[in-house]
């Protein structure tokens, strides 16, 4: 039930005395971070939850923002949105949480009330969407303040694998939402994904849900196609000579595609998908992209396909969360490397040279 | 955005320095009702609204109240969750609407953050779905508190047909969800619709939104049937004679309909549902049963039939709202009476002899 | 039922014992076109019908081919993929249709039974989809060998507007189809259509038959735009100004459209469908392309957009039949022009030239 | 391509120089069977194809015809309806297959051409359904006719465990299209499937390639019940004591389930099912029912459920072909028994005396 209006709840600072400041990662404009001192966040509107973090993670967009790509990130932001964590403090107007739960924190913002919410396209929300770590301080950090937390926390029991969890604030429900819901994976389809980082992992780890009868993986990355084989794929194609669309063609005999995946956000990627696409198939983009691509419809037009893009919702949290507590579902796969959340910056570091490093994930703990 | 906690907002009573008290239609148990002075509803809740009321109206289920036959209704509470008025009040958490705005009140409350909420399945909210004059106080009264006014009321124009739009407080969205929406209503159907009632034609100017090539209209009352053909029903069954079935299959060539909607709630008129279905088709209830039915399985197993029930979510009440404004859906014409709101009395009377007095919906005017 | 094998019917010979050559209009390689005498044709395959033609009409394809654009059309081929006409013959293996009954052609030849068609995906039929006057011979001529013809004719009564029905051997299932379905135009939605000449202007009278709140029609032809208000537009944007996407956003309070149906095949009008259309919305491209579009991904990625191509698959054919029998649609609007067969060049003059002509479909008629 | 018409091939003749006669299983009125001496089946349609059977199996269908049930079987019927074989001839107009390939038998017979299976409702196709081993002779021989062989025989490849795909005939496409599609399994779900039977693990195979998060099994025999345990169900719950609802409430925190598959038949497990359906669940009813059930319209009309029904189509079975093909799905672990063709009246007393003999599908072998 709503609590009483008219008071904001003190409960979570005499719980936790903590001092008025923090530590976190800190967006210095194009090519700069630093990990600084910074006021620990408060509650500002009623439905606010502040969060400590236990653990999180980073994203392959935090490394666009530093290069400067995101413009709508500025100086001084706490970049991150992706998070698990302990509530400290809500709202006189949050009824799903209280102060010592544990809570997955999504990557998306739902206010729950507007339009898009409404039709649960949460990417669109009229006063949230991806705002964490852009437009609004993000995740990490020891504390964030959480807009809208009854529509944009998923409680988590106490005694969970938080790595593995951690997946679920983006990089899982991106892969299946914008890959498999948009693409349509059903049972017996033959499947292409074309690109083996995290979030083309994250779609083949959530394709297998619907069992496909195939799923090749596209990379140029020798180690990632052997992740990808040790995931589920059942072929795997390098890409790195240029000929992915022929050996694609080759392995279906002719037919392409039922589904093809583009999980990297470059054109030459875009273009191998609706180079193997079959007539009826589709093509599901996951990838950002930051320049335009051709769209072959003097080939296309008659070729009864689907093209679909989406930022992900977060719809289909819930549901992610039951298959990994039931542990069909095994997102911390995705981990390669561990780091104290004081160490961010070497993580950073090591994310930022993923192909060296050979890392997929980087989980940050602050347990 | 969300208003500052830590208040509530006392705007409406400078605007409306009415007394403390208000005149409202109570429930006084099996058979009785009474137009008594009531306390006005003041805010509860932070997500509240009050609402004074200028056009309700009364529904079918009201008179199952009257006769005792909903439990859930104690003696004192004030009937009604169909209405029309201006917002007075509003609660610190409420950020969508504000004193003044005109509303549409929707029999269905919805917290907005519950997890039959996310899935648009308003109905069956954790802490909302059909409470107005069930479990809370309702609308016919002067004035109505509103729980979860964010996600319960839609904003009107000041300037609109009220008559028309108090229909999409339950009539409309009811037989348009839980008929034609569940009924799967495609261009080029046959669809039957079996009772003439508000509801029954209510589905029958929503089906039409969907072009079907036949709507058969079946009812015992021909004066309800002939308001059928007015709106739009291709044929007319009166089914006083026992032999419904036989003449919707014989007006369907022996193939029965793709589509049976049932619209009054009782064993027989299911029976000439699952009895005109054709192979493939879907039987639509709607209608509120008090007791059970026998399904013939025993025949329907391999007839590749769907059959739903619903309570009616209202998720459709948006899209119908732009229906009514293009002009395209003209629920007034669903109005057959209109009475002052203290002469709702009188309106109950008029309302319980509804086959004599030839009375569809009857609106309560308090402008 | 199946009728025995082992013989072919000749049943038509006798009833009609024409000679045995027959007038069509030819294609003799880019830019030519005759009305000559050829051989009336025969049964080849058991599963093949002889159909009389008695109305055809010319499609904007079949300039095309004269263009010379489409390589699979080879010199002294028929052309024609529309008609309505008398069956004369058919092959031992056809059972849905005997000589005499008077049928609608469908422009896509399904056999049925390839994995395909199993999948109504017609277009892609391994041994049909477009063939008529395409890789065999076509209907504009006194006569045409129909392959796989029981999964390729559909029977219509003897007293039929065959004006209005030869709209359904092409136009209007390829607006519905490719444009509406494809679009999943609903109730309430707003839709653009960007093109009026006959398949936009399908497009326009079957999306009405999901009752769309508002329909925009964009194309520079005032003359078109008129047509196109008489038919149902509730607005109309002349876009010879090159500010049409502009005009569109403006008239949706800068939302975008649900739905942008692209029906011309140019660069520039694919332009404006990705240009106006909103967040969660579908542009579903009609219009055949000669070269491919510029997709702009790095805005759409984030946009939640579809886009979908589709040859036509006359699937659809059955509803839209039953649709213009109970004469809620009426696609014998689109007639704007009606000749003769054997006045096939003078009608080929006109509708190649159909801005001056104020051509839309122009109708051969051999009754 | 289709073959040339006025023929019918005797190819197979010269290869299989067999005799005028064979064995077969034979209906002989309520509770007698034989296996006798019969003519060997020959083309009678142009569209048929004569099958010599390798593997054949019995279903619970041809224990309810013995008993009687079945009133469209007649006296001197050859029972059976699926099995895998070899062409042996095909009519003229048969164009998917040729003498020597082995085949699957759908137990569903296709024409291809009527409105039913142009909607891929297969089940009531005008000319076929459910016809072998019901009103034309079955599987349960040496030989059978197939009428309409391109649209109701599967191409097999030489090498293929005929085991497996005999139960790809009739009791998988079953327990998937009936339960898991109708019942719309989706990842996360909690299902439920009442009756462990041959139909009942079919389902259970299948649900799962939807990845349910929770899988309850319910029947009153404990071997079946380890038997779903060890094909991937999370629980069993006996329901010989009556108490399955409480049981399967408890298992779900009092949710109850979203997918309940009714697999037996009978009202007391239909009960069950719609005891424990969610609201907004399903039931999908797979079991062939004698009489009719009580439904309870008073509890469930505000439930928003959705109940189905289905004669197997058979729609889904060149995808159900594809996941055995990939090894990710092993109907063959349904085989308890094994039986040479030539003791078929041993396997039906096995067969019939199922819970005894631990029996789920016994086959038949005639390699």
């Amino acid at each position: 039930m709503t609590k009483p209006a008219g008071l904001i709840e003190k409960i979570g600072e005499d719980t936790h005395p903590t001092s008025t400041t923090m530590k976190a990662l800190v967006y210095q404009g194009q090519g700069r971070r630093a990990w600084q001192e910074r006021p620990r966040p408060t509650l500002i509107q009623a439905t606010d939850a502040i969060v400590r973090i236990t653990t999180a993670t980073i994203c392959g967009t935090d490394l666009h923002i530093l290069k400067g790509d995101v413009p709508s990130v500025t100086d001084g932001r706490i970049l991150g949105h992706e998070g698990v964590g302990i509530v400290e403090e809500v709202g006189s107007a949050v009824s799903n949480f209280s102060p010592g739960d544990k809570v997955l924190i999504s990557c998306i913002t739902s206010c729950g009330r507007c339009d898009f919410c409404r039709k649960a396209m949460y990417s669109h929300c009229r006063d949230g969407g991806w705002i964490l770590g852009n437009t609004v301080d993000g995740t990490q950090a020891e504390c964030v303040r959480i807009p809208f937390a009854d529509t944009s926390l998923y409680l988590l029991g106490p005694a969970v694998d938080e790595e593995a969890m951690v997946m679920l604030s983006d990089v899982l429900p991106t892969g299946f939402e914008c890959g498999v819901l948009n693409g349509q994976v059903k049972p017996g389809d033959t499947v292409a994904i074309v690109g083996a980082g995290p979030i083309g992992l994250s779609a083949l780890l959530t394709a297998r849900l619907y069992s496909p009868a195939e799923v090749i993986m596209v990379d140029v990355d020798g180690n990632r196609l052997e992740v990808a084989r040790s995931f589920g794929a059942t072929q795997a194609v390098n890409s790195s000579d240029g000929k992915a669309i022929q050996a694609v063609m080759d392995l279906t005999g002719g037919n392409g595609v039922d589904v093809a995946i583009e999980a990297v956000g470059i054109p030459g990627t875009f273009d191998i998908c609706q180079g193997i696409v079959a007539p009826g198939g589709r093509v599901a983009n996951v990838g950002v992209h930051g320049k335009p691509v051709q769209l072959h419809l003097e080939k296309l037009w008659a070729h009864n396909v689907t093209i679909t893009t989406r930022l992900v919702d977060t719809a289909a949290t819930p549901m992610l969360l039951k298959m990994v507590r039931s542990g069909q579902l095994q997102p911390g796969k995705l981990v390669t490397h561990r780091f104290e959340l004081d160490e961010v910056m070497k993580a950073y570091d090591t994310f930022g040279s993923a192909a060296k490093e050979r890392a997929l994930k980087v989980v940050l703990q602050n347990l």
